[in-house]
């Protein structure tokens, strides 16, 4: 008998801003079975951030913290050249309160997800990836990082013991070495639905997934990232959770 | 026999910003027995927070929270009309960051003491300091508030339960009913150092102080703020030291 | 032969920020005669004020600075105790870079309008209207202030030489007095359409408002306030556009 | 008979923020011909750029913005990457507002000069130099850009007729090209005094310099940075004002 396949989706939400709106992050929380909550550098404040918790916990999903560069204009997608050491620091207090605001719901910090820049240049740089390990150690060593499939974020967190999620893109391509598209060239992203979906089945069934190139490779995919903005982000994600089902695919969290 | 005297000497610290440096952090551990450390609104950042969370561990001192308003050109001293439960939210989320770096190192947080006028707005309104003192509670019931003595922190704080520290100012004259007198007064700062070295001794031994009325009434002051800032700041903080010592008040925290 | 009648419509633009977007600037610009653009302070970004100055331009509509307080999350409508130099030098800054950013498009800055909690402070307070009012004048002499009708901004304007336009708010209710009912009161917002155009009428047409008591009262209007958020504000833009000119009056800047 | 040497001195100023306080101010401006004042995003903000203003124009020196990145935990030192037409925004908006604090005053911006990582970045890209050059030519034609000797900032200037200030650094060593020795060399300091003046001395009398391999290069310096915090900022620029005028060179701006 088959073991039943399972694959986590997660979302990242507590985006909003003051009056400033991002995301329906109550809606989305019915499709997802893990949301990473912006900390309050590149989105979320106080307010919007305790909400967001709340109904994470409310809606049962996992709660992750979303650390990203404090650059609220740039939303933390700008590369920012900090020290690995301001990264350490910019990492823990992100995650320190977030933490806090999780456990005093009665909850506990399931995992950690850097945003953005922060989780691009991590991917790319051992000394980043270094970094934001070290500062998920020294909060807890339970926690779970996601980052991204073959990606520095992943080999420094095995080598120094940190628990992983191998996070896939559902609209986005690979290239042969199992690594994303570049958003820089044009078919980086998946811009037909079906085809986005098809992807998503072939990398929880198959732990495969077809190159730009052509050549199908293999990839291991734990969780799979939903965007939570965006006009369809509910709709899509609905659709994401209807055909895993149909597949019989369970969501669930890691 | 009469019992030992003692009281607590704190000093609000971890207030530089990047290169902007304030206060003489390491020199002050030595002379105080707590200290309120900034948590990145009105002044500090994660990185300078965590180095000033090392040294008062190194120091031996009890670490508090010094949460603040969102206003680092102003250093927090604006008031500024946020909702009680906007405060809440902003208070949890600093003392949140700040009890996570704290625990980190292998510490635990001590207390929570607002800073400028976040303290000075709860100290006169009973819904803002009720905001401050439920976001305590939420995080750990055990953590001591440090605020102004005769003010609406203390009582709240002991209506639900919460320890306090009633605070003294040493540099400070106070009205006849044991409030501050306000800083727009003339006679609101004692700048003779002889002078208010002898107020001091006078709260700690006597529990009174002479208000500026002339009259002597009575004060209860469980800690004692001396300023981290200003260029005689680690000269005055040993002179406040020797002098106690030698009028045999044991410098301890709470 | 009677005279034509005219009225300045206004709306407050350029308030997105980064990714946060906020109104529909480019079709307000089609229902109003002048646009009130943010500076940067409590909304608006170097990038998306810039675009605004230029959607404006292209639309023909007179151009005012839009100062406020530097509290993004709170959206400027925080009241903030800054002294009157403060408030005269970020008021300063934020028209100098306006002003700027309209001249090297061939163009002029027109006016300038307070916002948020700097509007109804300086509404309030004769100290900080007279703080507005210097530091307009001293930037340019023929800039015209947008001030509530009947308050300081107004008349601490008329004192010192600068000229003024006298705002009425098209959906919210007066007191005998010719001043604003307090949003803390119910019926503070008319939130029927068509007794908020009635009452547009009335203020034109006839210099009168009936005030939530019953009593007709006099008002100088020379400029109504458009909201450019929420849903349904280009509809409403373009409904009060119509009914002003069924009316045969005209809608032109100042 | 000889032509008079000329020497034009200028120095970063104007970057304190709130009751965090850098450089001598004051002090700094008696021996220097030119001022880059900081415009509010590495440092500054409206209070203290209107305090500096005033200085600079009672003595009497040429008043120039200082525009940088928006991190003010950063002073500006990092590398943020900006498109550059954003960078074309935040350059202009910065001018804008620093342009209008001069004019009120009865004076006239003289040049501008980027900050920190805009300046070195700007130096080595093509790109991001234009993009500030426009920003300049857009303001106002007759502004002068101060860069880097033999960086894009000066060739771009160049290349679309904006007039140019070559600067050199008193205290940093040269390669064979004219570049600055990258600061992660252990040689691109010089920290010993008489060097640095000799340095001075013969850039501007033989216009050439002694890069690090000891081969004497040709460089063209209109403009010298002195650094205007540290504790011994105002003696070395007295210093350097003195070595100067006992050479026969005249300190004046350009």
């Amino acid at each position: 008998m088959n073991k039943q396949l399972t694959i986590d989706l997660n979302c990242d939400l507590g985006e909003s801003f003051g009056i400033y709106k991002i995301g329906n992050d109550k809606e989305m929380m019915k499709y997802v079975s893990s949301v990473n909550i912006a900390c309050g550098f590149h989105a979320g404040d106080p307010s919007v951030i305790r909400k967001t918790v709340n109904l994470a916990l409310e809606a049962n999903v996992a709660v992750g913290a979303h650390p990203g560069y404090p650059d609220l204009q740039g939303f933390g997608r700008r590369n920012i050249n900090y020290t690995p050491e301001e990264i350490f620091d910019l990492t823990l207090y992100q995650i320190g309160a977030l933490k806090t605001l999780v456990e005093v719901e009665g909850s506990k910090l399931h995992h950690v997800k850097p945003h953005g820049a922060l989780y691009n240049m991590a991917a790319k740089s051992e000394e980043i990836a270094n970094a934001i390990v070290q500062a998920i150690l020294k909060v807890d060593e339970e926690l779970i990082l996601y980052g991204l499939s073959n990606s520095y974020l992943i080999s420094e967190a095995k080598k120094l013991g940190l628990r992983v999620a191998n996070e896939g893109f559902v609209d986005r391509t690979y290239n042969e070495n199992g690594q994303l598209t570049p958003r820089t060239h044009q078919n980086a992203v998946i811009t037909d639905e079906e085809a986005s979906l098809k992807q998503v089945i072939k990398m929880i069934s198959e732990k495969k997934v077809i190159a730009t190139s052509g050549k199908e490779i293999n990839i291991e995919v734990d969780t799979l990232c939903i965007h939570g903005d965006g006009a369809k982000a509910v709709e899509f994600a609905q659709n994401v959770s209807s055909i895993l089902k149909g597949n019989n695919i369970e969501i669930k969290t890691i």
